[in-house]
């Protein structure tokens, strides 16, 4: 992707094809990831009962997975969602959400990796750092530094597992086997939100709905959902105010507003 | 309900009596469901462990179901619930969300339709039309439309199954044994917030619990609900901020505003 | 605590130390009882399969219970995260939300109240009447005055169980073994308001993460949340809007105005 207009091309078909996103998500951040997808103007349904998750997956066109507030239950029809999802050759987003907070994360977000095609992994520093073989320890599930440059864990990962590794931070780093991106745009405010980082993955997941490149449609919808940021911290400096204004402001993102406020090496 | 008076009687009624409003609700918009009923002045409760939802239902007015993340435990409480509603004698609303996406749900819907007495059944044009044996295919959980006047089928399915139906979209329709009644009132904004159609129930449901007239509650509900949605969509262009100001629109809603915007033949 | 300084010193160790605040809480509120205890510069984590809870509570420096949704494989996971966090020595706190409605609710806090150490015990005036033994039926989840002064049963009810007792009202009531406090602060707009509850508890476990005299977190927690309430109330008298300041003006609470506003008897 060596041109800037690429990146709003993929928000654009996002609203014009509007496509169904599957997500068995976490019941804190469940209503924003269901929104933030709505205010792309695509569609999103969550349903996770063990009987119908493969036929859900069936009539969308990406899938979200969020292990935020997992059971054993809950991952058990997350395979299965991941395997109609692999079947009929849609994106698998998985958002690895308090990794390395828990043996018991550790333990199923390496199932999942294992016993089904994930096609883009995202978390924080700390979490995607665990998931490569590092010794961190998550601090609960919050965004924590590590110290070392996600790029080079990320691109380690993304050619070991042969996917799309996202890391969000200051600076996101997102890799697959050709190479790295990094977007640079976002807001401080976003980490006093409960669900920025929860919202991220439903827009990559959204995005990837209607790009087939993962880093493409991984980097797209970073750009577009932290400019959105941005453009609201301008108007508020309160989180929940600029929660609103982040809804909003992505509702109503034009191409002009995202090719002059991109920051990224794509 | 021939005078339109009536209409802001029953919300009065509601604010007055405060009903206690019981819900086996989603996971996705459990909150919006039950600030929507605080918001009209009402009570209430969320309960879903199988132990307890009879005896929640009992201190009770109303019963609102919906499937939105419908699982098999959870619709065998509803069951229970619904039976308990049935015993005492308030009034059951059951919102088919997403009937017409998976086997799962038409399945669960019907048992739910002939194992308990339901008394109003809500849903998109899409999911009555499937529930009364029409070949269409839901596409997720969202509003579409069926080419069809729902007018037709609702009414149709309120004479087969001896309740009242709601079907929501551009135009709102009630039908009862009786008749048809239509809603005009609402804004395009409410597609762009997930959880309006569940919302939507839920004030069917609190308007069910102080008006035993099923057909002449729901109307009121409806046509209050949506006049509120049009005075916070004059105040705002964003989804989220609209949303903000629908519940604040609702808790402020006055008898001049509503027999002054009211669009419907009752 | 006798001098009026130390309320705004917890908040202040609260936004330096950023303590890990564990929940198993309800379906409903939950991403206001996260996104509460992140605006007071701590990082909330919401963790309920049973096979991480003791490993999640090791992380954290306090726990929060809150039986809003309660179901029976809810309470064994507390169970197991009250004991973890007993052995760790971290404070716990337990929302008794709708003590008194049904059997199920009342049954279930006596046991986790006589098998794990509970510190501070929290509800309105009917929940811990109820648990105090007195004669009173909650009417679903909502705020109730029993007529009798809360201070009373409180305090009987905090000798008997060597715990700290929190009753939120107009006037609230925190009791110890040693006396009881009263905090006349917050706004009636707060009833209007689902969540508001829930979310004193986990500011007041957030607190109590960082200032071991649980009495002293108790009353300081609620001064700081309820001064940010009455701010919010000067801003809107709509219940949504309020909210979204409720957040916001406790984000940016400073020591003048806790200072100039707090009306309590310490």
């Amino acid at each position: 992707m060596n041109v800037i207009p690429e990146i709003y091309d993929v928000l654009l078909k996002v609203r014009e094809q509007s496509p169904v996103v599957h997500h068995l998500t976490n019941w804190v951040t469940i209503y924003d990831c269901a929104q933030i997808v709505k205010t792309l103007g695509a569609s999103p349904v969550m349903a996770h009962a063990i009987e119908e998750v493969a036929d859900m997956t069936a009539i969308a066109s990406a899938l979200v997975l969020n292990i935020g507030t997992l059971t054993t239950e809950m991952i058990e029809a997350m395979k299965l969602a991941a395997k109609a999802a692999n079947t009929k050759g849609i994106p698998v987003v998985l958002d690895a959400c308090g990794a390395g907070a828990t043996p018991l994360r550790d333990q199923k977000v390496l199932e999942l990796l294992e016993q089904t095609q994930i096609d883009i992994l995202k978390g924080n520093a700390s979490e995607i750092a665990r998931i490569a073989g590092q010794n961190v320890r998550t601090k609960g599930v919050d965004a924590r530094e590590t110290g070392t440059d996600p790029g080079v864990f990320a691109q380690e990962l993304a050619q070991a597992r042969k996917l799309t590794v996202v890391v969000t931070g200051r600076e996101d780093v997102v890799a697959d086997i050709n190479g790295v991106s990094r977007v640079r745009n976002g807001h401080a405010l976003m980490e006093h939100v409960v669900g920025t980082g929860c919202m991220a993955t439903s827009v990559i997941g959204t995005f990837s709905a209607v790009e087939p490149d993962c880093r493409k449609a991984a980097v797209a919808a970073l750009v577009c959902y932290e400019i959105a940021a941005e453009m609201a911290a301008q108007q508020t400096a309160g989180p929940a105010a600029f929660k609103t204004g982040l809804f909003d402001c992505l509702y109503m993102l034009d191409r002009q507003t995202v090719e002059r406020m991109i920051e990224a090496d794509i």
